[in-house]
């Protein structure tokens, strides 16, 4: 018989996997708790027609749909099927589908459950995604995303806290040295409209987001392929000097944008988001105005996030969001402004990892095993057991009276840094001999002293 | 454009629920990990062929299935589906499935993670599994599980173990008066033999196993229809006044046992249990012997538990479990016995609200909010709550300079016990005026004050 497996793209999590993942997460969640966000939950799987639409043509094909049950599968339309139209034969034959990303699902919940929201609406949401997506190293079809938006305020102080929130985050996680990258849509529309290429935002900003990747020259070749005159090229030189700290690249856009009127006033809004920032402090994350940073340009309004990890680690942005004005428009619900961010969880666990980052305990579970010598003196160890457990105190019976080795070998294997030794002469004299799994050491004790050294 | 809505059979959890479930996942996954019992989690979905066949005819057909993506739906089976096969008409169309429980995908697990493992392997698991029912009052078509199991072991100090977790888990949540239920397997297995009715062991507990619903008049009926004769009726006589503790019970049990090998075999084991939790004492739990219980009774074969909520409540079982002896035998891996417990999450949630379990601070979360008086107060304000966060206190600003009432009326629908009112006065003197939001007291504090009063 085959050993059985999973499908591409997934994973098992095994207990120590588990751990650390929880870990990121608890601590994430804990921040969030801080900030005043709260948790909701959404079905893993909604209506396709709150789906579909909604990520764009590639979108729509990563989306995992749910083949309807029973008789509905009647419906199928074979017609579609012979005319080689498979979006609209998998359509026929799926009225759900597994959620893409928690943003519209949160859409679709505000909207939804609108009268009995509180606005400004703090929300955070943790839970798998799934896209079918061809598996590669470090692609996954099930993913989890972790999610903190607020929708119903258009305070820049939201832009502000949430860069405060990935400092809290990743201070706590003792990631240090992460830039928190800040752009705004408003100073690329402005960018594009000094050089007179509006008409070309898209491609523009496609260009200037490769900078990193393919250099001055490369951006230039491609936005000169793209349309984009050799005048504006001249226009836009500073942006390729572009250096300093926020407040000097700030000042420096200014006078860049000085005849945009939406450029300024993305400028002005970097600029209340940096001042506030740097007067209430960042605890190890440094703050950066990159002009190049894009992202789901079409979604974006007003402020884009990215957040990078420390230098000495080769890995892409392990966080991002922005502002949107129009979240719930999808769904009929106008002039809803919000803005966000998002962890990524399964890039800091590798980011972690890396710099060994993880702390010891954080796998540590059992923390003492009592030696099974037989029915009686399994008896003796269940009630210290029982009372260790009441306490808190993580402890286990090895279940069966097997050799010492073999219940010696499972407490090595499974980390159990003590172990509890208790045959005659203990029971007799109601004590137990604790065992340093670490170093060998054995010491006979009392239940009260017997508590105290594991506690 | 009308609302959106979510799947029938699917729920949306707002804040509150949230953090109410999350209060019972907590308590129970806090017990497991006392209990030395450690986590994995496994894919949403599985191969189709890890996944049916394994649940009977009726559960295979429950089992949402995944539809292919891309060009793989070409592999329509067109004929089943004229043939009206439509079962083979889906697989065709679909190679992967949702969960629909997390035992079969817990010994999946094993089988393939075997040499990784360090049995005997206590693994704990609380993940959403799906189901394709008809959507009703309380049934769902996604619902969390929560399964706690041990593999690699016969020993029966684990039946006594899970006596002892059921017990903890539901003394944290305050649910005192649960009825832990307790039968074998091998009992009924005896019975059946002793009144000669062995070929008819799953028609005669089906009968039994509907004692309380229909009677002893409505049980010997069904009996008789299903072939078991007179004469095994009378000899079944004791067990329908059949009562006392549990030791008691089994004592009767033994008398008419008797001539079965296999039925003394399961009073022996239910003796050891029963003796060892009387020793070991449990805290607010009564545990009971009940041979009318049978569960998934193809499925057991030795000990088998239900638990009962308190009798003011109209609910039935709010967990279960058994001794399986063979789980992972449908994978190819013979001989390793199991024995596990799972809790009834949805049903716990309900039995807390309606005997108002939940402890009053479940749902607390933001504790302070900085009413918002313009942009000089918001910053002052921001410098409190940036160390408020830090220092672990949930801390929010009204991110709008709005009309002081609604500020008010944000902190009143979310809860919040306090608010801090900080104008120039305060700026000046460097102090807070706090106010209790229950009482509506107002005091003038230095920060020190402040995060002492919030702490």
């Amino acid at each position: 018989m085959k050993k059985p497996s999973i499908p591409k793209g997934t994973r098992d999590f095994s207990p120590e996997e588990v751990a650390k993942r929880s870990y990121i997460m608890n601590t994430i969640k804990s921040c969030f708790t801080s900030y005043g966000y709260q948790p909701i939950e959404t079905p893993s799987f909604e209506k396709s027609e709150t789906l579909l639409g909604k990520y764009g043509e590639e979108g729509d094909r990563l989306i995992f749909k749910i083949l309807n049950s029973g008789e509905k599968v009647k419906k199928a339309d074979l017609r579609a099927l012979e005319e080689g139209n498979l979006a609209r034969f998998s359509n026929s034959l799926a009225e759900k589908a597994l959620r893409y990303d928690l943003t519209v699902p949160f859409a679709r919940y505000v909207v939804q459950h609108q009268n009995d929201i509180t606005f400004p609406f703090k929300r955070y949401q943790i839970q798998p995604v799934w896209r079918a997506d061809r598996p590669q190293h470090g692609r996954f079809q099930e993913f989890f995303q972790c999610d903190a938006d607020v929708v119903g305020s258009k305070s820049l102080w939201q832009e502000v806290e949430l860069v405060q929130l990935y400092d809290a985050v990743f201070s706590n996680l003792r990631l240090d040295g992460v830039t928190i990258k800040l752009n705004n849509r408003k100073i690329l529309s402005g960018i594009a409209e000094v050089i007179g290429a509006e008409d070309k935002l898209i491609d523009f900003t496609v260009a200037l987001d490769k900078l990193d990747k393919v250099g001055e020259e490369g951006v230039k070749k491609e936005m000169l392929e793209k349309g984009i005159s050799e005048t504006a090229l001249t226009k836009l030189q500073p942006l390729f000097s572009f250096f300093g700290s926020a407040s000097e690249k700030l000042a420096q856009l200014k006078k860049l944008l000085t005849t945009s009127e939406i450029g300024l006033e993305g400028v002005s809004d970097l600029e209340f988001i940096v001042a506030s920032v740097e007067t209430l402090g960042l605890q190890t994350a440094a703050l950066e105005i990159d002009v190049t940073l894009a992202r789901g340009l079409n979604y974006y309004t007003g402020a884009i996030f990215e957040v990078a990890a420390p230098s000495e680690v080769k890995m892409g942005s392990i966080g991002g969001g922005g502002r949107y004005d129009d979240l719930t428009g999808i769904f009929g619900m106008k002039d809803i402004s919000g803005v966000g961010i998002s962890f990524g969880l399964d890039r800091i666990a590798l980011v972690l990892e890396e710099l060994d980052l993880f702390p010891e305990t954080v796998s540590e579970n059992t923390k003492v095993l009592f030696i099974n010598f037989g029915e009686a003196e399994s008896l003796y160890a269940m009630k210290a057991i029982t009372k260790l457990r009441r306490a808190n105190i993580p402890s286990e019976l090895y279940p069966d009276a097997a050799k010492m080795g073999k219940q010696m070998g499972y407490a090595d294997k499974r980390n159990i840094p003590f172990a509890v030794l208790a045959g005659d002469n203990e029971m007799a004299s109601e004590t137990y001999t604790l065992k340093n799994m670490k170093s060998g050491e054995q010491q006979e004790v009392s239940f009260d002293v017997l508590v105290a050294k594991l506690k």
